[in-house]
């Protein structure tokens, strides 16, 4: 079957910086949808905050099986209705890939419910990412480290929660370590987030950035069944066990519960 | 040393309900508070929704080790300032003692990235919670479980993240099971999530529902320092390692990261 | 692609009690493997205790998908290198279903690194199975709960690490509750307990039951790539920066760690 | 209070390699005992594996908080017995830290279920242990990162289940990282494991590094109650909700369950 994807991009510096420009000409979020569309299995497509609905209708949510966000310079600019329909489909199931400077997307934070941050250097330093579970499906086709000789360092502390797997740590040139790779699963929708991928370098041009992301892309694809959850009242006469009612209440019978 | 706790009460359904009011003359807020205030451990006051800045100025929250809030009818009334500033305390190390409906509440919704729903039926019922680890401090005092006469149920699914453990799994009277006692660690802050406290209930006034806040309270007492993270630059003279600048760059030297 | 299953089943109470050997007369493994080859992706065979190299050789479990383990009387007959090859396939990858009394199993021992125990009570009592995460592959096909209506009582404390995510809680008739559907990866392996099956019941024949036993046998499956950690010595020269060695050492060049 | 901890040195080495008789010439043992009676609160003492009952008699155990484990030449002279002992005492609450090449230690592996192999390279050069959570008790007195001048290079994939918090992850002069300070929680106990520590380095001299270890004991501190597990069979007459026994059954009333 064909895991449909969604690679989501700011697009602001390909507009405003020459250098990005260069490298990017058509924008990241085309670059690495090109990426991703050289596995067959893959079908990606690409969007930008500047499409209509900030690129993320409810309707391309529902036909997506795997989101990319990559965003930095415009990260306030994302509504709260986009975040929240983002954080529903996630928590609904559909996978989602962050990338780079997305650490402090609204997404990311809403999801990780923590700041997210961390220390940084541009540099064009070498950076070595370390494999550190060689059997796990996002590594496969990798060696030990994946190596690129330029790009942004990003260090700990990495304020985020523990998470249910460390996939790479890198090591920087300038002698920094940052765990650069993790996997959470928040409701039913699988997360990784992936550290490189700093705009002035042609970082997702590297053929092994494209194996770890498609990797991603199929480890994050949904399993199981689209389960939107609510608050739903069990009246007394649903109860498996017989329940007579007893004491005083706040809410007349039927009636909606606060949010 | 004494532990600074403050309990933070909505108080609306004193103002406006009489079962509540007749239950709780002086609010929630203060029957928890007297309630903690039994062990001399511990120096607890009660603030409120209506108190300025929504009873939690920055100087207050400075001034406590753990937080208790209790919300129902007005979780969507709390500012975005107040969440922000109690989720920053939590980071740096504050406790949080979440408690029955602030399941539902802005601050547990924001450290959790997820929905935070449940079922509920409000029916008088009986709910016993049974203890999963005898050993854990917050269940110290308790038998194998803690019986309620009259509670509401709350079930599962409860869409939470997986917990870092699991202190008490609670039946209802009606069949239903609910994981009424979860901890988590966010940055520094340890936070507990307590099912029971239903207002039209005088379960706040029950010895071993106050015994487990006290128990809980000091679990969630800070330890190690209070970290205040941000998103330090480390220029190339400040590495480890001596690193020669390459390659083309988006900032200035000294210049401010993207948030 | 079909998935490969090997049943395994301690087949001591089928040849030793009257009860067991009517309900299951070709014995509980064979009853379970019958449940799975209902589906056409699953490919499953049951070996015993009693077959040479109690029913594991090393050829047999390289030819291993997803591993079920029941036992409950002679979990003390399984040899150290029964338990060691089982374990080292799970952290290749294997997958791993432990039934019922098994939580007792050498095995589920080793890889748990806790006592595993639990309370019990053989009374035939009913057990509602309460389905956590509605949307979890291994509870498809099933409503909020599933309903044994004779059951032995497993109860809280079950004392286990905390797992990656609970599946199903269980309350019984009585009044106990249980964690009766944990999930874990340890190495690559994915490790589900499933807690119902007591062997003096039909349970095995339940459709439910059969339904979470081919769904947790998918969602075992391996993934990734079968990555055999060792401890490799990593000589100077090898190391990604020149290293020039320093200071003295214990171990000549090219000498095998100590283990 | 005091914490009374106990140090387990194998001595091995010592006696054997003049390297490490000149470093140590009391014992590792010793002189990490020595640095921890720099504290005050902490009473440390020493024994070795050639004391009687391997230097852990059950009294001692018991009147331990916290014991610390070093060993690298002779992890298989360790008893059933002793590894049993201290899981036992583990698992009721005891804090465990791990040093160095106890990675490899039966009672680590008994603990965690898992190989806990990694890479490794003897040759004196520099390691950096960057701290990742700059508020966690154990890195207090530290600043971004601890150095030593001789280390043991242990690298990735360090083959241990995901730990609950990552505290340190270390840069090698070689180039490759590693997760060289993790905690756990077993049953009630408190597991700490830290990476440096080679006997033929003087790392247990080492200031930052022994504020580390005094650290890790008062972080491993026992908190609760001992709670022993076991697994009682709850009749009939003793479930809180009443119950008649229905169906067939295995066990006699009162009688055992197996093991």
């Amino acid at each position: 079957m064909t895991i449909k994807v969604t690679v989501w991009g700011e697009n602001v510096h390909e507009q405003t910086n020459d250098v990005v420009a260069r490298i990017y000409p058509e924008g990241m979020h085309a670059c690495i949808a090109d990426g991703l569309n050289e596995d067959p299995q893959i079908e990606a497509r690409a969007v930008t905050l500047q499409d209509p609905e900030q690129g993320l209708p409810e309707a391309l949510l529902d036909d997506t099986d795997v989101l990319l966000w990559w965003g930095h310079a415009a990260h306030g600019d994302v509504h709260d209705e986009t975040v929240d329909r983002v954080q529903a489909r996630v928590l609904q199931g559909m996978g989602l890939l962050v990338l780079h400077s997305a650490h402090y997307s609204r997404i990311f934070k809403r999801l990780m419910g923590t700041t997210c941050s961390l220390k940084w250097r541009e540099a064009g330093e070498r950076e070595r990412l370390w494999v550190i579970n060689p059997g796990h499906p996002i590594v496969q086709g990798l060696g030990s480290y994946l190596e690129l000789p330029h790009s942004e360092m990003y260090g700990e502390p990495f304020a985020v929660p523990n998470p249910d797997e460390v996939i790479f740590i890198s090591a920087f040139e300038g002698g920094e370590v940052f765990r650069s790779g993790l996997t959470y699963k928040r409701g039913n929708g699988k997360i990784f987030y992936f550290g490189p991928g700093h705009e002035t370098y042609p970082i997702y041009y590297d053929d092994q950035v494209r194996r770890v992301l498609k990797n991603g892309v199929k480890w994050a694809c949904p399993e199981g069944s689209r389960w939107i959850d609510n608050c739903p009242n069990v009246p007394p006469e649903q109860a498996p066990n017989p329940v007579e009612v007893k004491g005083e209440g706040l809410h007349k019978p039927g009636e909606e519960g606060f949010r």
